[in-house]
């Protein structure tokens, strides 16, 4: 499949003199490695979404500073759109290419320059990895706390591009909530310092206004993080429900009894099964829906909050509640729930992977409006997800191979977002909008709205080459799209009546 | 005193038709309350930083939305300047009014809407008290976790313009850390909603930018805060010290053991004499600085802590180190730190309050070199701080009625935040910079990066209308003070050399 990028509504790109850029290009920087031939690009035709695949004009393999820096000057002079991208795992496109633009790959910046534990930061090059860092901490008893499932791959410049969540985000936050400071580069080639060593900085909150702006307000050249002292101890409990709803009502109970579990997901039948069938991790595979509950901290405190959160479960209808029984259950507990996606995509030809936001509250109502939604449409759906925050992944299963199967799955895609809009909820939790949901933001968000981030965007980036289209729909396309701005369950929504 | 706003170096202020103006305002509201005779206005000529006074054009008491939205789209037209203002206690000078515009007091926006135990958030009107929410929250044991000094009085509206802190915010962060949504009117009248019910929003997090943005984005019309659920338990430690460096150093202990107080504050001899002798805390008067500790959290963890965080304290040098020994002798400990800045009014005619934030492991560095500039410049100083994040308060006593001292207390200010700033921190923690530190700003940031703060002020409010001349130096102003950025250490800076 080869949807490309929608030029007729969004109009902003420019037309492109491939060769005199190229050979400005080579002149400039003699060093630089660029792929040109249709072999070399067809590998980053997409990223971690490749539903939607695009051939870059160029792709640029940067090493130092100067030398993006330099490309983006001569990509601002000659008006070329730039697309950065880190490891490419993002899941909604955000990294897709232009065919009139050029690709700017950040992977080898992948020096850490200092772990520094008495200020309890890590100082690092966009293009490490997120793991990276927390091995590199591992010798002072320090991490770095968001922990996506991509993790031993993705890039901590992408991490910042999307505000990169992870199954403990719940207890320390996503993303921004663990940076200090942002060096950037920005369209133009300006470098500028976002944040600072200290917790807080004067002025606008640029740092917060920058981490999850997917490559649309500059490009990352540095980042200092936040380390975390290593939790003392970590148990995890596995409780089994006869009902989604019943395990979505237990989430709420376990946070209203004043717990904040390090990590709090759920996944239902058919996601544990798949992941069971994959990874073996010990799942109870009769069960219609399962939580994992993590408890982390000192010791002792653990062990108490382990007893209280089996009470609450119990109480909360749960049939069996497993304390994991070592380190190395943990661990495999763990391994099904981060490998659930490619183990869903081993019983499923196509998956298409949501990621609604919804108030915790609304977890039972939404998961029902799901299920409606499944049936209505002909398409499974498997749920696995970050119930703690609220933070949804249905996997939409589909065959690209049957036709109409992929409108059908975008549509019933488009569905579920709305729906997560329509009870105060958000498209995205943590893999950012993109390409993918660029149509959704238009039923998040008031034209009005919409204008202030093109603003802001033009504050940053007049000219608007970096990742046009991505994140941001124009006015045009809500237009086309249809009118859909949703504020929170005001408008008719009627799948909410019966809810 | 009564220094003017420097309208000739910012230069942005048009000449305003005030009859005009009050023939349409009363035209188009006839029920808006409007203070126009100079006896009216006289009060409202400062914020809590009585420092600077102006007295505004006019005072406009509005209680409706819709009479805010008629005011700004009335403003807008006739190109009228709009200071907003909550409880009016700002220490930083960012409510102070402009001769030339209108004080725009949402002080009549004091209703709680919604106190939601469930979904665990408040839905209240900016011009609510910062303490009334957690009163109205107590009956289901929830709170709302940021707690400045002025908690009493000032208004959550305030507190979001500021993004205030307390002393509890080095666990429960600052407001930004503790916001879901703010309603907001722009410039022109139009209504916005930033951030959602959900724990994430797609698009840039405007929520994030707004917050701390000192009224020049926006005025805040309905803020959703999160509420916590309250600690079951909490004690507080005293350590006394011989010397504030001492002090400084068993804050990074306390820190590097893992722990993570409810709340750490300094005070050093000279202000913990001044609050006993005020309130009677029962502080240890010969001690050269002492801390004060909070635990917090389940019973069991607490006793735990505190035993933990006391052998640190000995560990570092305390001299001797007492447990509140009930709730009665904790509300004093802490009765005695929140009225430290009065007390210190006491014994000082005047005193000048600064607000620089220091990377952690600074603080002993810069305490000794914030000694070392007192005696430079012949004046004393009082530090009386949160320790925990390296939030620093040093009050500078000087008499304004002794010819010079004013000057002096001014210039020793601004060296110590340059020094802060060269040791990598910020010239305001929680304070703002509003008209108070504008000057430093040319210390903190770059040409580029100021001109990147006025790009993003343009996206929300183009014509420049809301607090004009405040918190973002015009580039005009940076070049009179004197090109001062310091890079983290990078330019010269006499005193970080004998450190």
């Amino acid at each position: 499949m080869n949807i490309l990028y929608d030029e007729r509504v969004d109009g902003v790109l420019p037309k492109v003199d491939r060769g005199e850029l190229l050979k400005q290009l080579r002149t400039a920087l003699p060093d630089l490695e660029i792929l040109h031939t249709t072999e070399q690009l067809k590998p980053y035709e997409c990223d971690g979404l490749s539903a939607y695949r695009v051939v870059p004009m160029l792709v640029l393999l940067p090493e130092h500073l100067e030398q993006v820096q330099t490309i983006l000057k001569l990509c601002h002079a000659l008006q070329v759109p730039v697309v950065a991208r880190g490891a490419g795992t993002g899941l909604s496109g955000g990294a897709l290419p232009l065919e009139q633009g050029i690709l700017l790959v950040m992977a080898r910046f992948n020096r850490i320059i200092e772990i520094n534990p008495e200020g309890r930061f890590a100082r690092v090059q966009p293009g490490v990895r997120n793991l990276a860092i927390s091995q590199a901490a591992a010798p002072y008893q320090l991490y770095y706390a968001p922990d996506p499932s991509s993790q031993i791959a993705c890039s901590i410049g992408g991490n910042v591009a999307e505000n990169a969540g992870g199954v403990h985000c719940l207890k320390y936050g996503l993303t921004v909530h663990n940076l200090l400071k942002v060096e950037i580069l920005t369209a133009d080639g300006e470098h500028l310092t976002l944040g600072s060593d200290a917790l807080d900085a004067p002025g606008f909150d640029l740092l917060a206004l920058f981490t999850g702006s997917e490559g649309m307000l500059g490009i990352v050249t540095e980042v200092t993080v936040k380390l975390l002292p290593k939790p003392q101890a970590a148990r995890v409990l596995l409780a089994s429900f006869d009902s989604v709803e019943l395990a979505g009502r237990a989430v709420a109970d376990i946070i209203a009894a004043g717990i904040i579990p390090g990590g709090l997901e759920m996944m239902d039948n058919l996601s544990l099964r798949a992941a069971e069938d994959f990874i073996h991790a010990g799942y109870p595979t009769d069960a219609a829906a399962m939580l994992l509950c993590e408890l982390d901290g000192v010791e002792a405190d653990v062990h108490e909050d382990c007893e209280r959160v089996e009470q609450v479960l119990k109480r909360a209808g749960a049939t069996r509640v497993r304390l994991a029984r070592d380190e190395a259950e943990r661990v495999r507990f763990w391994a099904g729930r981060k490998n659930a996606f490619p183990a869903v995509g081993r019983i499923s030809p196509d998956y298409y992977c949501m990621d609604g936001t919804i108030p915790r509250r609304e977890l039972p109502a939404v998961l029902r409006g799901i299920d409606e939604l499944s049936t209505q449409f002909g398409l499974r759906v498997a749920n696995v997800f970050h119930a703690g925050d609220g933070n949804m992944h249905p996997l939409i299963l589909f065959d690209a191979n049957q036709p109409g199967e992929l409108e059908r799955a975008e549509a019933l895609g488009a569905r579920i977002l709305e729906l997560c809009v329509a009870v105060g909820g958000s498209i995205t939790g943590e893999h950012g909008v993109g390409r993918e949901k660029i149509n959704q933001m238009c039923a998040q968000f008031s034209s009005d709205e919409i204008t202030l981030f093109h603003a802001v965007k033009a504050a940053f980036d007049p000219a608007g080459l970096l990742n046009p289209g991505k994140n941001i729909p124009t006015l045009h396309r809500c237009a086309e799209f249809g009118s859909m701005h949703i504020h929170q369950g005001k408008l008719p929504f009627p799948e909410l009546e019966r809810f």
